[in-house]
């Protein structure tokens, strides 16, 4: 992760937050390898299909309609309703549309949710390694992201709540949670998220839910253990989520908070003046998404699972390589011996063998050495991938 | 404009910027009076007609390419090129496509522009009365918004560069101006351009330039003064801008920035951690505005002065009501004697009459005792509007 330089006189006379937030640590390595013909690009968190068609055309037919205005902040009726009858199902009990509000991402769910909670000088923990983007938001605002790291026991991930609190200081204003977890995979257990919400409640933080794999869950049930399952409607959690994974729609930039209807009006005000809503054929699209997604969303997921089972059972067979398991999102997540710097190892791996992989400490000092690829792609290249992948670790001097 | 009051527990609870951002000072106006059949709604900045229709064929080829996957962060290579391409044209010198930078919305291009350059404490300082979102935006970064008010002289507003500089502390960063101006249709001559660029060079300071209705001028040219007209490439100005105006597209949520080629990648930061991109398809969607759009936007202008002299021509003729001459935006600013309270006017108004416009002191303090009517609508609705506002403002009981 590389910060900006002064490296012109105009950039020196920026605000210091905006100079300090980082580049992205995949972008370098995205570089270094995206002209090569045999690329096997698995370094983004999106799967390699299409948006299906029925999406597509909702929103068509949208502006054969005109809907091309200006529209609610909060998102359409329509669209928050679809989201509740959604949630209702899944979670097996009544959700409220009025808790819903549409974003112009998931990435925007979470600046939202950010800046709701948090402002200059305040903290906000979390569990490292995560998203860069989510310590990024939080330094935006003016305050401080403090990361607590997991630790990797037999081989599986695990967060000590103890620990997690232990982080929380008078300045703290919330607890970010990102269960299934990128980049790890990891998923909390029903029994840590009520550790987390017991502790909260005592403490009077918010928790910043980001369950956006949720469905990507690879153990027992639909869905990965949810703050649903255990907390109440006006609990202060904010819940931030995206419609790019479960549906293929990251390019759509669409996404939603779920919030205790008594914020509302903050959140609407907070969406009115970073974007000022969100276009209404990409609603459409989006209830559609919900409404008849069902079956493609269930392809998505026995694809993902398939994916995690082939590139699994390939690296699991070579030595040098040390895999995590793990329950959700559809992630992999290993080192290889003797190599320690993640960046230079994802450089090399790309000019080298044409895979693209993230670097682990892309995801903060917690990832170092560890290498992030997303199986959500056809078996095909991940066997590619997988082969090569192995080949190279064979062959790789370890230094020093 | 009202504040959010501490409602629920919940809410107390949340971080003081965020309780602090406004709620429109329009939505309570437009809530008062959507339900009634005989609406004419003049109370929002954008026109009655839908996109044209080649504008959204592009988006829909471009679903049917299946370009829905995660973009540039800094918007496709073809669309900064369009819009270098457009300047121009417009401009008459060369601009490259490297200091354009796409972004979800004229509003979001404010929100990155002010976190470019002002953070915790410091100060933005405005002309106003002024578009309620910018200073909101700035309030909502930590840093403060400092509004220097225009005056009225002789029917016509004025900005008095020496009194905008006055208001300038140590704790400043940037000015913001926009010209022509929501909600008065001011537009700054070059002399005023050049004497507020003049003074920001002399001082450090960052200038924000909301050009947004540049091409709705009633004056001579094509378009109006510009900074670019007075400016070198590497100024410290923010150019933020929108296509929502020009190609009536005001609900797909598309703007730009254009910047000094060396704040690229804290730009490109900025748009990775609030959005992270704007969908390819609405960037088609903007290219073909660009290169295809100038007899819309020809048509958009036109109808727009005609508009203008409709509505002029019947309130001009209205006793105790002043109107104020502009020659830009597609707005009249006018009041009627004896309102003082411009939102209990603007609520009295669509309830005895149907006419919805937005009060004066949605746009701060420095509007209030106006109304702002949007005039880029046909002609019988605004003649409709024109004779009731009349019979209504012959009628108004002036309080006291």
């Amino acid at each position: 992760m590389q910060h900006i330089s002064s490296v012109s006189p105009l950039v020196r006379h920026l605000s210091a937050e905006a100079r300090r937030a980082p580049e992205s640590g995949i972008v370098e390595v995205i570089n270094a390898g995206r002209e090569r013909d045999d690329l096997v690009p698995l370094w983004v968190g999106e799967g390699d299909l299409p948006t299906p068609d029925f999406i597509c055309q909702a929103a068509k037919q949208s502006f054969d309609r005109g809907e091309t205005f200006y529209t609610y902040q909060r998102g359409i009726p329509e669209l928050r309703q679809a989201l509740a009858e959604d949630h209702s199902k899944l979670y097996g009990k009544p959700f409220s549309a009025e808790r819903f509000f549409v974003t112009g991402s998931g990435m925007q769910s979470i600046q939202i949710a950010v800046r709701c909670v948090a402002g200059p000088g305040d903290e906000v923990v979390y569990a490292a390694p995560a998203w860069p983007n989510l310590p990024a938001a939080v330094e935006l605002t003016g305050a401080h992201a403090v990361p607590v790291a997991m630790e990797l026991h037999d081989g599986r991930w695990e967060l000590d709540v103890e620990r997690l609190f232990a982080a929380v200081t008078p300045k703290t204003r919330a607890i970010f949670l990102n269960s299934p977890c990128n980049p790890t995979g990891w998923v909390a257990g029903r029994e840590v998220l009520q550790a987390v919400l017991t502790e909260t409640r005592k403490r009077g933080l918010w928790i910043i839910a980001d369950e956006v794999y949720g469905r990507f869950f690879y153990g027992a049930g639909t869905a990965a253990p949810s703050f649903y399952d255990v907390a109440e409607e006006d609990d202060m959690i904010l819940y931030v989520n995206t419609f790019s994974k479960n549906w293929a729609m990251t390019g759509w930039r669409a996404g939603w908070i779920s919030a205790p209807r008594a914020l509302g009006q903050v959140i609407e005000n907070l969406i009115q003046y970073s974007t000022s809503g969100v276009p209404v054929p990409t609603q459409r699209a989006a209830i559609a998404a919900l409404t008849q997604g069902a079956d493609f969303l269930a392809d998505q997921i026995s694809r993902a699972a398939a994916g995690r089972e082939a590139i699994v059972s390939t690296l699991s067979q070579v030595p040098r390589l040390q895999l995590s398991e793990a329950d959700g999102a559809f992630y992999l997540f290993f080192s290889i011996d003797g190599v320690r710097d993640s960046r230079q190892g994802a450089l090399d791996l790309v000019r080298e063998t044409g895979v693209g992989l993230a670097p682990g400490v892309a995801f903060g000092a917690a990832g170092e050495g560890y290498f992030r690829l997303c199986y959500a792609s056809s078996l095909k290249r991940l066997e590619t991938a997988g082969n090569r992948i192995g080949d190279w670790a064979a062959q790789y001097k370890v230094a020093g």
